[in-house]
């Protein structure tokens, strides 16, 4: 296991040493269970108790805690960001080797890069390409026609369908189906007909697309998912949707079909973005918020239900079906009363 | 790539043509980005604006939006439907050949109809049939005595547990799951007790079913759903769930166990049945509603918060939570009043 | 198949019989289909009309039904339970054989025990472990380190990443992707940058894991799930995540990261818990709710949004929106009438 001194983690870095420079790490923890040879880091207020019981070697904190730390530490702009980088710097993305290993089942009339890795199992339907160092885990389904960026990493059981295209550097993990067809019927006389779904996927560089999260293939054009996109888990993107540039969207979240969502967006978890809406640049949903109107403002936005003991739920819900009523009654009395609000 | 005149299509579908017949179609396209040699369609007002600017070289509309087409056009009493019958006539789905994949792993007690096509990596159990023209995809796996009907689709990675049988035209897209055990539990002394999961799951003719969407079996008696039934991508059925048939149901909604939906309903995103309920047919559920009791009158459902700025919803959703004693508050102001509303 | 007297059940599960104890039961029924040579069980009052009509053979009742039931029965304290054991009697489960596919690919430095099966194209890394008599389905990838204990049944299709580690007895369903990484991200001058997630993932002994559900590894350290868990379908378990021991989770949860949920919980479906939140032990949670603060007191907790027609909740949602005014109004009135009430 690799490991630095705080003063070469910090010449690697950046940032500023606070006391002994000398100590060595070799990973990184939790200021509750970090050891000697650990860094730790301070990022939200919450955890400031542990800085005091620590026994890690040395941490990371921002200007704001800086006060209060009696061990070696690391001084960042951004803490978070600094830790990753410590991390990724300790615990490096181990090589694979560039293999075709001999289970994989590779058209003649696919390309695959040499220095790319087919894990065992994996399909590789004619027309593909597999760009150079890209990883396709054991059991990866590529379709025909599908390009793979250079540098990307399927885990195993990916799924992309024909004519969908990865862009570089992108990492795809277990269970992800990409290019499945667009949700699209037509109801005629009594049953519904298929429309065919003959766009495709395209997904810029440097994304992240988390276990078992689907992407479907657009109706007529193509679903496109922008540079530095970072889904998680579970997430569900309909056909035609664009999201754009570095937005990150949580779990479970699902998005219908032909909405338009801007850069530097956050979504959280298990929101969901109604059909043929748009959403501007550096927009916050909160979790379990269903966005039924398209959003022009940047902003934070919110519709989850505040929960509550099933008591006092039972009690304010029933008088919620009543609500618009309830309205009624207090105008009656304000009419009564002669009462003017600006409510009214 | 196939082309046709204009009423070269119309003779094969219907429609009445206005203007130039003989313009050729090679591709749809949307009213937006359409070329001269494309057909496109106006079915929602929202785009009729593009009307006017559209390049396409013919477009289909309903009789409402006849009087403003000044190119070659066809009028449809479906505008959509249409559309997607001339999708698929321009886009036929092309065949697979018959074909057993030699990396396949299909079981000597297995029935597999000459004209199957068996992906490669694809596992055959024991007992299982596979029917005329059905296409099993790379590394499916079809469980024991399972039954596939002819032309059945499933795309790579489908996996249909043992004894489960999909009836004939059906398409399953990649990570599907069917027949998986219900979540039947029995607490026991302080430990949960597995029931056992005899039942199957039946699908019937012209179903399809989205990526990763998960239908269990059925505790004693079958998991059932309806001919022509469409459900997109990450839906949960839960065991002895039945669906009737040509219902439609959009991504990332969960249906508990034992409920029963009726035929021609549509359920939105996200949205939840809780369990054993009934809902009758032509029953509309909005997106991001939870169902909690039966339904017994056709008609549109609904149930999710209405979103807001997080600082409206702040103030909203703390009132919300005092809701119950706002009314009280209301009734006392009556008294003193001496006011009656029907309200009360 | 094999049969039981009634009396045999009796003498092999308790309970007391009551009639003729020598009737042959083949298998378990519902109420409503069964037929002779069947068993069935009455543990809900809704389906009491049920037993009258029911051509059972024998039924399974508590001590509340009792009186009212002429057929053959057994008197048991939990009569659910009860069911799942007879049950479990009559449909014991199969025996897998022990084998070695030859299409897995097994890595040499893996070991797997001379009694576990190894179905076709399972993958098994390096230093990968597979316990005794444990059953690795078609197409599974056990990665590099994973250890998967004694007596596990993984059906085809399951995921687990490197390292982890799952507790004897253990099952999972298909499409399960076990490892993955959490969502890790830390924003650094106008992109994300990826956290390693170096944690594992742990999972308890006697655990049930659902159809596609995803169970991300920890960022630095591991996510539990503990002994005796059950997670239905497509539940989403984000890093660092702790469950207590014999919780159980329905279908669509989301559980957002480093939140701990104690042992005894009940979740309903598509319920999600935010992240870093403690849940205590023996908490009930209904569908659709979103917990938003850490939970102290055993109880039922909900947060769900009380569905109704569209037009009631169009006025309804509509005055939600104007609710934190309305109070205000309230509270006007009450100062014109000199009123006060316990809510100011």
């Amino acid at each position: 296991m690799v490991a630095f001194t705080l003063s070469g983690i910090a010449e690697r870095l950046g940032g500023t040493v606070f006391g002994d420079g000398t100590v060595k790490i070799r990973q990184v923890a939790t200021l509750e269970r970090a050891t000697p040879d650990t860094i730790s880091f301070l990022a939200n207020e919450r955890y400031l108790g542990f800085l005091k019981s620590t026994r890690a070697g040395a941490v990371i904190v921002g200007e704001a805690f800086r006060s209060g730390v009696e061990l070696p530490h690391i001084v960042a702009d951004n803490p978070y960001a600094y830790f990753a980088r410590v991390s990724s710097l300790l615990n490096p993305v181990p090589a694979v080797a560039a293999c075709r290993h001999p289970s994989a089942v590779i058209d003649p009339a696919a390309v695959v890069a040499p220095s790319a890795s087919i894990g065992p199992g994996a399909v590789i339907e004619a027309g593909a390409d597999i760009g150079e160092a890209a990883v396709i885990g054991a059991g990866c389904f590529i379709g025909a026609g599908a390009r793979i960026g250079p540098r990307c990493r399927l885990y195993p059981h990916v799924t992309v369908y024909h004519d969908c295209c990865i862009g570089d550097g992108t990492l795809i993990h277990s269970g992800a189906v990409i290019g499945a067809d667009g949700f699209g019927i037509a109801m005629d006389e009594g049953r519904w007909l298929k429309v065919p779904q003959i766009g495709g996927v395209r997904i810029g560089r440097d994304v992240e697309i988390g276990a078992n999260t689907t992407i479907d293939r657009g109706a007529i054009e193509d679903t496109v998912i922008g540079d530095g996109v970072k889904l998680d888990n579970q997430i569900q993107v309909a056909h035609n949707v664009e999201i754009g540039a570095h937005t990150a969207i949580a779990a479970c979240v699902g998005i219908a079909g032909s909405s338009r969502i801007g850069a530097y967006c956050r979504i959280g978890g298990a929101s969901g973005i109604a059909g043929h809406l748009s959403i501007t640049d550096h927009v916050e949903i909160s979790a379990h918020t269903l966005v039924t109107k398209s959003i022009t403002e940047p902003g934070t936005y919110t519709g989850a239900y505040p929960f509550e003991t099933n008591r006092d739920w039972r009690r304010n819900a029933a008088s919620l079906r009543r609500l618009g009523e309830l309205g009624d009654r207090v105008r009656a009395l304000e009419k009564t009363l002669g009462q003017k609000t600006k409510g009214q």
